[in-house]
């Protein structure tokens, strides 16, 4: 039976090894029914663990890798040494066409490396960006870049915008997302030189992006605007600190809680409601983080996923497949461009 | 009466205006019967609300400014015209040795200006930084640069440092405080050339100090280490980001709670923890930043703040007055840095 899509998987990424990958695919197998899977991994590991679910009989193939790239590698050993690795076969799946997207839960850097290796960036842009989506007081908003890369020029500041737009416009179904460039404050003198050209050739031009200006690191929780823009280093630092913000909240009700009868008591009869606190704060629902800027779709799924986590970068990896954004970033792009070229050249 | 130490106070920076002052000092007064207070602002405005204060008297003393520093004035403009402002008067005080330590609520850029231009940096270090205290799972950390400046050198880090070190000796009490750089990854090879370069001179160097290496964003909270450094533009965000994440989570539990008539149950049962863990995270209980760095002692009290939050920066302040850092952040520096230059002299 042809599918009208299929989903790269790099089985042997994650901490905790492919048995998670089978339970995820036990749920994405339902969600998705024409969806096919290929599963890149150690064939006889995984054969017998796919023979005892017949629900994957047909919908999953599994594709021998020799190798794995370890949490410890080094991305420059992985691109030199690393093609037989199950990570390399899945990213090179994507680009023969053979799938759609890719899905890995290893090693970062060595998946952005070896995504900008085997697929290319895509025509317009300059550095690609991972993006993830936060949860805000409003619903949500998409973050780039989380750990991409280490700093941003202006210039690949407004890659990420017109990236995050296209992104927000796609998957989280926004007509007209609002952009906010993340600083130490909004006023328009405030800043490093990268946010201050970023910010002044996105209010310049005239594409019909909506630009809001600088924000704080609390808009991103308010959900002040739809799409932050941030440098690698920065984006990476603030996702880390709000997770361990999150960790050290609940670490610090549960003590509240215990530490007297009636706060025992309370956390018993409420025991519904603080479920539900746990599950939404819970990052394995978070499906971690999406590679923009690439010919082809990457998602990285947190090194610790679960079953539930891992789905739902296979449930955003199939959104983001269908979605196409990359006609779009790159004639948005190209636009945006043309008239910082258009507005800066001399008169002759 | 001679007074052992006498704090400056800015009684006009604040968003909620002097009466927060008063209240703050009626705290302060009672906490600390051996310091003198010199209030800086409005005579007009100030002289009747300490009139009704018998527990003031003799206590503080009021200094006629005739001007403020506005949230939204620019440092330059307050650098040239603003020698009549209760915040220019207050840092005055310190500079003509009237007062040991300035505390102020009002606008931080102007407060950063004012500092520098009136007291100077210390020897041996190239700029000043604002140091916070963060709660974590281990009790508290020293987190700086939060927003003194928008970048860091190498050196800039190492002097960040030196500083947070002896803040963390002097104030947090700590024999032999560890210290981490905040970077987007634990292994050396990771982040930009300021961090690998501030880590190098610190591994190298033969200075007591117990250099962790890097730590995350999710290793604040944690406690990983007792000073977290970082450039002023990452510091900040990171901190909003915490500050966004703990209202994110707040609303969220109000809202799990307030959803079902057991949550609703159970939150009144468990008020009293609720309303501790609350305590908790109520930013008025943070003293605000420190400025470290300056031959003066100058701490920024929130813009918001209430009367808890402006008497915890005064405690703050006059912990700072007694410590005195500056003689031993100097010495530490130029032993890190005649080290350095040891190590990169050419033979000849």
């Amino acid at each position: 039976m042809a599918r009208a899509l299929t989903v790269s998987i790099d089985a042997m990424g994650g901490d905790a090894g492919p048995s998670v990958v089978v339970s995820a695919l036990l749920k994405a197998v339902q969600r998705h029914t024409d969806v096919g899977f290929l599963l890149h991994g150690d064939e006889a590991g995984l054969a017998p663990l796919l023979a005892r679910q017949p629900r994957l009989q047909g919908r999953v193939t599994i594709v021998h890798a020799a190798e794995r790239v370890r949490m410890e590698d080094k991305p420059s050993h992985v691109l030199r040494r690393g093609k037989d690795t199950s990570m390399w076969h899945a990213i090179d799946s994507v680009k023969r066409g053979e799938a759609s997207v890719a899905v890995s839960a290893g090693n970062t850097g060595a998946l952005m490396a070896l995504s900008m290796f085997n697929l290319g960036i895509i025509e317009g842009i300059s550095r690609p960006a991972i993006a993830t989506i936060w949860p805000t007081l409003k619903g949500q908003t998409v973050v780039l870049d989380v750990g991409a890369n280490v700093g941003a020029t202006d210039e690949q500041l407004v890659d990420f915008a017109v990236m995050g737009e296209a992104f927000a416009r796609a998957i989280l179904g926004l007509k007209h997302p609002s952009i906010g460039i993340l600083n130490v404050g909004s006023e328009e003198q405030k800043g490093n030189d990268g946010v201050k050209g970023a910010a002044q050739i996105l209010r310049a031009s005239n594409s019909p992006m909506r630009f809001h200006g600088f924000v704080e690191g609390d808009d991103i929780a308010k959900g002040t605007v739809d799409v932050v823009v941030t440098d690698g280093f920065t984006g990476n630092v603030a996702l880390k600190t709000a997770e361990g913000t999150a960790r050290l909240i609940a670490a610090y009700l549960r003590q509240s809680l215990k530490r007297s009868l009636l706060g025992r008591l309370g956390a018993v009869v409420a025991a519904g409601a603080l479920n539900a606190l746990r599950r939404k704060l819970d990052p394995r629902a978070n499906a971690g983080g999406i590679f923009l800027g690439l010919n082809g779709v990457v998602v990285k799924c947190h090194g610790g996923a679960d079953a539930v986590s891992f789905a739902s970068a296979m449930d955003m990896a199939i959104d983001m497949a269908r979605a196409d954004l990359n006609a779009r970033i790159t004639a948005d792009r190209g636009r945006i461009a043309a008239e910082t070229a258009g507005a800066q050249a001399g008169d002759i």
